[in-house]
């Protein structure tokens, strides 16, 4: 949980809310509740903001607050293709010392969803859950790999669901077939390999079986920032809340992903997934449905 | 229609048959009889080519054969990533004289394909057709928009279908958001644009609705030379078979386009396409549904 600035060709922010925990936990509760949160944040960290989390069913005693530091600071500018951006800076403050702790009220978690971070902290998580989740997924990115790729490795082993962009599959595999990276990957351990293209939609993968799930074409991308670890949390929400950790419950996982990514982007921040309702995600999930329906029976 | 020489990554050929007409004959011969070909070939052209594509219902009569110069040649380099090229050789020789000249009795053609060529030749052909065609479908590239954008323009202006790839559809615009480059398009005429995105899949547009097809995901893309004239061969030729030409089966006939030429870049050239049968195209049809379907109840 952080605080980001945010410069895109079509507005900037100063100081809005960000942070990977934050994404994924308005994302998925939207389908679930409780959700148990684990990170840390500063003094600087705003009550309303997390009173506004606690509204949504999510579940603090594991966010550590530490008093004598700030927040995890991020700024950045998005250049005109919005695919790519310069981060201008990284004041790390209180996630200097963030060791997550887990609460014995979250012992009985059954879907986990290891955020973006240094792979030893999210190996930390795994290691303190005295029973194993029924589902672990983890996001990550090249950053890891450059710095720290063993231990990423070692993480990648023991989940479930990785999700990784198309570059950051070629950089883990050192292949440049998607297809061959993906299988390359599931070697690895997890059983599923989520591979997200942006703006060309995600690829699932699970042994040779794979779907392919569309990004709603946008006028507009008007920030980028969280899109990912939105997607992350809609997909974990929709599978904690029907329980169903199927390749074919996951396909329509990715698709509630896709569609509160979607959201995402349309504002600065979290601004939007704390406006919608949860008709407005109805809507647009069926919106997906007549994106990629076609009438085979013609053929 | 021309000769080839290809490299790419994973191997050489000194000389295949190539050329939008010939990889638009092939794909769309799976689905309609005759199709009425228009092109120009040279003295080094062979009749065991064009008794191939006679065998599989194409009609040659609109194909001019040039008895003192050579066909069209180009020669090029695929580099790792199969999406850009270096074009190494582009011998016009018969092209130079080119003048498609429409026989009486292609005058009854319901379905019109016109083929990446310079804009003036497609318009020639348009405007020969006595009684307009049921629908009219284009493809063109970047050169034509560097070279002959205005010539282009009054075509894209008759036609009722433009198919470009995404940064085509970007250039032609003046937009970066392909549903904005989309609408500015189709307000130049064409009541549908199709925006190829290569591994990335297509995109349909019509009015205000959108349809995303996806690519297959392959192991390897062995040659893509041809790969978007074989999508179009497709796309028109289940238009012809089914002569329903509603956005909705607009959608269909993309899936069928995006299923051929996914057989066609698997060998060199059009290979594949030669050894294909209706049963595999089934087949591969088949596993696009499974590719993009998700359960929607469940959610």
């Amino acid at each position: 949980m952080a605080y980001d600035a945010i410069e895109t060709p079509f507005g900037k922010t100063d100081r809005i809310v960000g942070g990977a925990a934050t994404y994924v936990a308005y994302a998925a509760s939207f389908f679930v509740k409780p959700i148990n949160q684990v990170s840390i944040v500063g003094n600087d960290f705003e009550q309303a903001e997390l009173d506004a989390l606690k509204k949504r069913g999510v579940n603090l005693e594991g966010v550590e607050m530490v008093k004598d530091k700030k927040s995890f600071f991020w700024s950045g500018r998005y250049h005109m293709d919005m695919n790519t951006r310069d981060t201008l800076i990284t004041d790390l403050n209180c996630f200097l010392d963030f060791n997550p702790v887990i609460p014995e009220s979250y012992q009985d978690s059954e879907f986990l969803m290891l955020g973006n971070i240094l792979p030893t902290l999210q190996m930390s998580v795994v290691e303190q859950m005295k029973k194993r989740p029924r589902l672990i997924a983890m996001d990550t990115m090249n950053y890891w790999m450059d710095t720290a790729m063993d231990d990423l490795k070692k993480l990648i082993a023991v989940v479930d669901v990785v999700m990784v962009n198309d570059s950051e599959a070629r950089q883990l595999s050192g292949e440049f077939s998607l297809v061959k990276a993906a299988r390359a990957i599931m070697k690895m351990g997890p059983k599923f390999l989520i591979i997200k293209k942006g703006e060309h939609g995600a690829l699932l993968f699970h042994g040779d079986q794979v779907f392919v799930a569309p990004a709603l074409p946008l006028e507009e991308v008007f920030d980028p920032t969280g899109a990912g670890d939105t997607f992350a949390g809609g997909f974990i929400g929709h599978l904690a809340h029907t329980k169903d950790i199927s390749f074919n419950n996951m396909k329509t996982a990715i698709i509630v992903g896709s569609a509160m990514a979607s959201f995402c982007v349309e504002k600065f921040g979290p601004t939007r997934l704390k406006e919608i309702t949860r008709a407005d995600i109805d809507s647009r999930i069926r919106q997906f449905v007549d994106l990629v329906n076609f009438d085979i029976e013609l053929i």
